[in-house]
């Protein structure tokens, strides 16, 4: 869980189905500030949360290095993968999920990326879920052993809207929840984070509670 | 690279065809010496060496739990799992090799599995690595931008022997590495990776240059 709108409304939905147990990085992100926000959510349904601390010391990424510009909106074209990728971010999250998932016997990972609104990261593609879906029952002692572990992306699919609509449904309370790539208390307000959160809000015909709880 | 002989020659190996960075990761082992081997060996060739230190906090592993007993031989049986397997450790490994790879746009990266002799553990064979290779693909700018990064397994089917035999003929320093799961300054000679090492020794004809720098 990054503490963002995307994973907090997914780990609401996994918390319907499921016993939960939160992952939350500490990997050297300008928005350090998720972090306590990701362990208030865990907190705020009583599930156990582990922080890990990662490192990536050679960067590549304008969310790790802040001498690079933030991109202020959407990629320019259609399949433009933006600054802020960072390389191999989802596959080192999701590897210690699996290590995580299988050290404990769990029955699934839920992870909150999704593909549309904002459909030019790579590892955000269900092709890459697919893929991952594959090394994991290949690579891990469980699934040699012929127990499947699962991987559930559940707002892959839906739009901005439809996860911050699914959200209030199920009472995510988002006013503990951060999606600026810059640092807190306050969002940016600009950023291409700031900015897809906005439309979310505006198209659900709600006001962000972060707007309220920041005045 | 762990510190150990098979990671030592495939190092040597990669040498041959390409300028390296090396990768050591202290991730709670019982035998936290090798990280210093490992240093130690990229040192040997002037090689550039990050050290990640990542937490498993959840274990799962006799290599990681001090209180579990170490196995003193191989899998009794064929396709058993042993106790020193690491949930998911080659997969998060190379996950963060391949997000160092795609931030310095390397052309390859190299691990130093093997199969035989000690096949059971899973993320230690080929269709693990292939379907690595197809989630990377995917899961990556490089990849989604049709760049390949190549993912090399050099000593998959190598025995030890033959390991032992391509490492005298490049020159590894067979008396920096280290392969014995428990911590130093001596290998205990006893545990499943001390066996196998003492075999691969044997069969090539060649004294173990650790035994004599032990002394």
């Amino acid at each position: 869980m990054s503490g963002g709108l995307d994973s907090a409304v997914t780990f609401y939905m996994a918390r319907k189905d499921y016993e939960c147990s939160v992952l939350v990085f500490n990997y050297g992100q300008r928005a350090v500030c998720e972090v306590d926000r990701a362990e208030k959510l865990a907190a705020s349904s009583s599930s156990p949360c582990h922080v890990l601390e990662i490192s990536l010391p050679w960067k590549g990424s304008a969310l790790l290095d802040t001498a690079a510009e933030l991109p202020s909106e959407g990629p320019s074209e259609k399949g433009d993968i933006p600054a802020t990728y960072v390389p191999a971010r989802n596959l080192i999250f999701l590897s210690f999920a699996a290590s995580f998932a299988e050290a404990q016997d769990a029955d699934a990972i839920f992870i909150g990326a999704h593909q549309l609104d904002f459909s030019n990261y790579p590892d955000c593609r269900e092709i890459f879920f697919e893929n991952f879906r594959e090394t994991i029952k290949t690579g891990t002692k469980r699934g040699a052993e012929g127990r499947s572990l699962q991987l559930v992306t559940p707002i892959l699919n839906m739009t901005k809207k439809e996860i911050v609509v699914t959200g209030i449904e199920l009472g995510v309370p988002f006013e503990h929840t951060w999606s600026c790539y810059n640092d807190g208390p306050v969002p940016c307000g600009k950023c291409e984070s700031c900015s897809l959160r906005e439309k979310g809000f505006r198209e659900a015909g709600v006001v962000d509670p972060i707007l309220i709880a920041c005045k």
